[in-house]
């Protein structure tokens, strides 16, 4: 799929899981006064989704984006449920994906809590320096709870202490 | 055990997830400012812990500590692996578990995110109408990001709207 192509958008319900071979996305929520807060990135091996909304099947809140031309694998929530009935590798499989997802959700609402901006900056570059390197300015600000140039005020600082 | 006793406590590893009989428990992170943030309450049927300490069995960030007298299950991390392995029905239940964890974390996430103070408060009282009467004033207004006084002043308004 192309950049900037939705794979979910707010009100239609994500029916599927997204595993990205290739490529890179975001997904991100719009609050009522327009602003945009990424609240995933995801690159090659990681999965994407409005879990809240693939999990119950009701509407989606969230958009998730294509940054780049990317080569996805789509898993269906009905089929994933089916493979889980017969297979319980599947089934392990899947719990380890959901036990990191939410292990991974803590970990970044414990970060918004108790790190400052350039703490919360330094644990990104830390954890991912991969995704750093292929994320539009914007997004990574709007994931750091930052604005795009208080973040590249950041940069500048640590470049010129290093 | 007691009202008041801890369950989980910052840089011991949270080696089981605890399952509530009977009782009500929250998981709190404490600031470098000192300021209380509650993460999550868990009533009867729920599970807390430490997610991110107990799946990678590595030091705690949170306390987890009971609101009343309680009654407790508690299964360690190995016990929990060895179950599943064994036992397709185990895997099963906690990815569920897992994945309602992870969604409900999400939809916290996007809460804080687009509602306002009030809005916050209503949702959780629709949401939990068990949990709101047990915890106490701080405890929530805390988990709401709000402060007591602000919490207070919302629920006049309410009951006088009402």
């Amino acid at each position: 799929m192309k950049r900037r192509q939705f794979i979910v958008q707010p009100n239609f319900v994500c029916s599927h899981q997204t595993y990205v071979l290739e490529g890179a996305f975001r997904s991100y929520f719009v609050n009522d006064e327009g602003i945009d807060h990424t609240i995933q990135f995801a690159i090659e091996d990681w999965f994407i989704s409005d879990f809240n909304s693939y999990i119950h099947q009701t509407p989606a809140s969230l958009f998730v984006e294509a940054l780049e031309d990317s080569i996805v694998q789509q898993i269906a929530y009905t089929d994933v449920e089916e493979l889980c009935s017969e297979n319980p590798k599947f089934e392990r499989f899947f719990r380890l994906v959901a036990q990191k997802s939410f292990a991974f959700s803590q970990r970044r609402v414990l970060s918004n809590l108790g790190k400052s901006a350039e703490e919360r900056y330094l644990e990104f570059q830390q954890l991912y320096p991969a995704i750093i390197q292929r994320v539009p300015q914007y997004a990574l600000a709007s994931y750091l709870g930052m604005s795009p140039e208080f973040l590249s005020k950041i940069r500048k600082r640590l470049t010129l202490k290093s």
